[in-house]
């Protein structure tokens, strides 16, 4: 198995992506093609031992930086860290991509550069989430700010393919972001789809969940519009920075409570953990033909690291393939309308 | 100055709606009338020292319950606590109203009974949150699932006008929820919204803010529809929830850390204290021609004190008088027109 790392994507490229892929080959055995400015990656991996690992450097000139606008970045910067890689995914030469850049770029290059499945209308952006009971998945988290309830519906059938595949939850239940638990409960778009939903076989459908809902793991995939999902994404990260900020405030306020502090830390690291993103191991983006893995931008090596287990699982698992599958019939039915 | 409470509201009435009504009668000296059933009232009652205390009691044999479709209860239970002290509010008898009970049929009785102030298109449901920062307001949490930009306008200006009348911050900074800080992200109703608020006088617009600068208390008003405020609301409480039972959880994991924790606690309590809904004191309802405080399902004594103190704030400092005054240029012009 081969994946390719965008070594110029996030806030600590190339140092932290190359410590990571370096990290990765050596617990997984398998090939990390690093992909970005070759003299940057050279003299980064120069500082791992790395002699015995399968890495390798392909060489992107250009970096999409996180103040470009998505599609024009990623037209004008052909030689770029995220056109480039993912072309090598495009032309069999490598089973997945891992990025921590700019998400926008990365999602408008691979819906361009690999396309949609077929049968798929609109590929999301899902991202792993953790709550009371455990990881699990919202889609869309702001690929896809205005949906039709047939998008929403593919989003939940592409995301219990991967909660099950990758989080190994078998038949996951299925929920429908809403203002409310009641059927009735919702925007015309939620409601049409709650019954879409209803309709639809194969899904373990629960019905709509509220925000708290979703925090307490009431539901393994967690179904929305980018815009909405979005919002849910950033209060929850923000909520979680505010609680800390005032934990951290209070249990320093004098050196008693410093010193009963430290004792706690082991604790305290343990909560930390289970919020931490780069444990998680990055998001996937479902409905491309390829397997993108699409990483926070603050994360770290470790982050990197788990963002190439979550790949080499997709990949193993055949996660693509179940999504083809599942839709290869719809599009064969399309296809018979159409002639 | 009058203000009555729904002594029937909320999952611990009538006893916490009714030790909190003797609290803010003694402390802030106004008059207090509880409406819902009398014997109950009276019997909360006599378990108070009330002497000299300003609290009558209005009878009203029905009560409207949490699983009651909000329209149809108030036009059946015409002798609820909530119509019936609503109707006090309308007929000049009391200066506010106050209730921890459903939140839809107390909306939707305000605004049958009390009606819209002048020219406002939309009562908006507001909630008082905690951030980094202090207290904000987001309006609308969940009154108004569809909305049209002009909406949003007045639920900005609506909002502007509470924080500085009830949380005292001049000037108030307000900010549209969005999935991006940029003029150009949002759906087609936060672009157009936006656009219309740049262009709106007499507002402290600073432009869109994310679900993270909301917590971060980057705005005084963040203005979004009820469905994406819905959403927000619970998102934050539910992260919250979450993070207090994983501390709870590993605080408590061995003697040791417990031990440690007991010494902490005058630490964690300052932290539950500043995320503490009872403290905030109830949320108002904007645009009614009347003033409405609803109070979290779950308010105890204490928060319903509060909300009698944000209640009689709002009074004092004319709140509902300054939204009137605001919108009575626009309704005349408005009839102008239609002449």
């Amino acid at each position: 198995m081969k994946i390719v790392l965008d070594a110029m994507g996030g806030d600590y490229a190339p140092q932290e992506p190359v410590a990571g892929a370096v990290q990765a080959a050596r617990e997984y055995g398998i090939e990390i093609i690093l992909i970005g400015r070759e003299s940057e990656i050279r003299a980064e991996l120069a500082k791992h031992e790395t002699s015995g690992l399968k890495l390798t450097v392909v060489n992107a000139t250009e970096v999409i930086e996180m103040t470009d606008e998505s599609v024009q970045a990623i037209r004008e910067k052909k030689d770029s860290s995220v056109v480039v890689g993912l072309n090598l995914v495009k032309q069999g030469e490598a089973d997945a991509f891992v990025s921590a850049g700019h998400s926008g770029a990365t999602f408008a290059a691979a819906s361009l550069q690999l396309r949609r499945v077929r049968g798929v209308e609109r590929a999301g952006l899902a991202t792993v989430f953790p709550t009371k009971t455990g990881l699990i998945l919202v889609i869309d988290v702001g690929a896809n700010t205005e949906v039709r309830p047939e998008f929403l519906i593919q989003f939940a059938q592409m995301g219990a393919v991967y909660v099950e595949k990758v989080l190994k939850r078998p038949n996951p239940r299925v929920g429908l972001l809403s203002n409310g638990e009641e059927d009735s409960k919702g925007t015309p778009l939620v409601k049409e789809t709650h019954q879409l939903l209803r309709q639809t076989s194969g899904i373990n459908f629960i019905g709509n969940v509220e925000g708290k809902d979703v925090l307490a793991g009431l539901a393994d995939v967690v179904v929305t519009d980018g815009f909405t999902g979005n919002i849910l994404l950033k209060t929850a990260e923000g909520t979680a920075d505010v609680m800390l900020h005032l934990l951290k405030q209070e249990l320093t306020a004098n050196l008693f409570f410093k010193l009963l502090a430290l004792g706690l830390k082991p604790a305290f690291n343990k909560v930390k953990k289970a919020l931490d993103h780069e444990e998680f191991g990055g998001a996937p983006l479902l409905g491309v033909n390829g397997v993108v893995i699409i990483s926070h931008g603050r994360t770290k090596a470790k982050g990197i690291k788990n963002s190439i287990r979550v790949a080499r699982e997709a990949v193993q698992n055949n996660t693509l393939e179940t999504i083809k599958g599942l839709f290869a019939e719809a599009a064969k039915a399309k296809a018979a309308t159409r002639e």
